[in-house]
């Protein structure tokens, strides 16, 4: 039988290149292997206390960015977290076999304490226990992870042994599966492309929409006019130009070098082919978008299906733990 | 209409008589005036991670216990806390909005980290989050408390002030009652009576079972021979006799004094008065105890009724936090 994948993502709304790159493609890659639960996490937004009043649309808007890309709703199970009900409840109990101190070593979050020490929620501290519920609430066997969530992953499998032993062999110990992809670097030049540094090109753009975003990016800050030689290696425009056009970058390389090929022609070369390599995605996009019901009729699919694994998990937990 | 009451216990089983007159007879008394809700606290039992092996025959005794005595389902929804699994959702979306400090200084979790450094557990932090989802998950706005548990209530309140402000009025903010009650020293003469420190009286012991129990009572230690006048306002056994027998407690005191009345004279009067006052509902129990099925009946009712309650809470809950 096909090992079961849990992955958790946060809803982001309209999903950017990082996130298509970083995600949506090993979700599309592991569920031709494996039994998938791809979750969009809501609860886990709470933890920072952020607005929630677009809440209901980045979830909707980030499904469909998912379907449209080639996310199965046959082959993976599509919910959202608080679907069911049932995640709660095995956050609870979790919360009784796992000691404070654990959780306050975790390092993202003293990152966050760090970053925002008025906003130190009990729910920000118990985010691992979140994260470990989630996981073994669908028995998940394999979690593909970053780098930067393998502490999560060790706080998880370190819940799981602690429950086991007090309570009995009832969930698996979930494996990493360390993701490896490209880091997609912003428009900005600077940091990795996301939404809060607005340095993002969403997927589902126009044409027309990537073009002005590209445009936009920042290039070698040496190269002041197009006369001037260009340094490929510290160009963010370049670096896309790696994935959306792998013919060309050797051929590219040498004409910023040489100044034969300037900053607007080049971003005009890569505006297109990201808008060309997108194509097929906004057709399908736009058609699913036709049935504005259908995104809520895949979750809701997903929450009857994850809700079965779900109940049969809790009555396990219950019974190991006398409350039943 | 009548405010809504709740009341939440710890699973202990049999009760004893410190449970009768601390918590029981406030329920029977508070019935008549409110809209009460009698909460079985089972997942709170969790956070010591007591070993929960006999916790299902504990909720089973206590509740026949209570209605033995006259909690009547009939006019108070009897109900265990796990039963209603939207307490762990309500749970989860309050320690959003709970600062952890919050919790690190409360008293009573101080007071269980001094006794056993070793069983710090997230869920034991949580106590506060949890008893305040508790009362508001049903809407509760009167909440019968000892001294000892007002700081607790102290921050139900700050919790639900801090959720109204950052998501709208949802929850009315939980008022302590403060129950008086006599304190019942336990039979060791040193201690409040408690199951833990064996020094208690089960209301539901025979008779005989009573005499046993109360002729191994502490009294006054000066008192060795039946010669030696007692002291009576340092004897437990007299503390008893002031609740069981309060129409011959001075004669009694004075003949402590005199010397007239020895401890095993007095003992046995103190033992068949308990056994007398105890008389009709031991007969009640037996009935009771004769329908096996009748106490889970009575908290499966409970259970339907809290749910309804529970869930139109949720709702709103969830509407306010922009997760539906």
């Amino acid at each position: 039988m096909a090992k079961r994948v849990f992955s958790g993502a946060r809803p982001t709304g309209r999903q950017h290149i990082g996130n298509y790159f970083g995600h949506i493609m090993n979700l599309i890659a592991l569920q031709e292997e494996y039994d998938c639960f791809d979750c969009v996490v809501d609860l886990h937004a709470l933890t920072t206390l952020e607005s929630t009043v677009t809440l209901q649309q980045d979830i909707s808007d980030m499904v469909l960015d998912w379907l449209a890309a080639g996310v199965d709703p046959e082959k993976s199970v599509i919910l959202v977290q608080s679907h069911v009900p049932e995640i709660t409840e095995l956050h609870l109990l979790l919360s009784m076999v796992t000691p404070l101190s654990w959780l306050l070593r975790v390092p993202t979050f003293k990152e966050k304490v760090k970053m925002n020490p008025q906003n130190v929620n009990y729910g920000l501290v118990g985010y691992p226990v979140l994260m470990t519920a989630d996981i073994v609430l669908y028995k998940g066997e394999v979690v593909p992870v970053g780098e930067d969530q393998l502490p999560h992953l060790e706080t998880a499998r370190e819940i799981v042994r602690r429950f086991n032993s007090t309570f009995g062999d009832v969930f698996p110990e979930p494996q990493a599966k360390l993701t490896e992809f490209p880091m997609i670097v912003g428009l900005d030049g600077r940091q990795k492309m996301s939404k809060s540094a607005d340095n993002h090109i969403e997927i589902a753009s126009s044409p027309d929409e990537i073009r002005k975003r590209v445009s936009s990016a920042f290039t070698d800050p040496q190269r002041v006019r197009k006369s001037d030689p260009g340094r490929p290696e510290i160009c963010n425009v370049y670096s896309l130009r790696r994935i959306f056009t792998p013919d060309k970058v050797e051929e590219v390389a040498a004409a910023c070098r040489s100044a034969e090929i300037g900053c607007v022609q080049c971003k005009k070369e890569l505006a297109e082919a990201i808008a060309d390599y997108f194509g097929p995605f906004r057709e399908r996009r736009e058609q699913l978008a036709q049935r504005p019901e259908y995104v809520r009729e895949v979750i809701e699919d997903g929450a009857r299906r994850a809700s079965v694994a779900a109940r049969a998990t809790i009555e396990e937990v219950k019974t190991a733990m006398h409350l039943k």
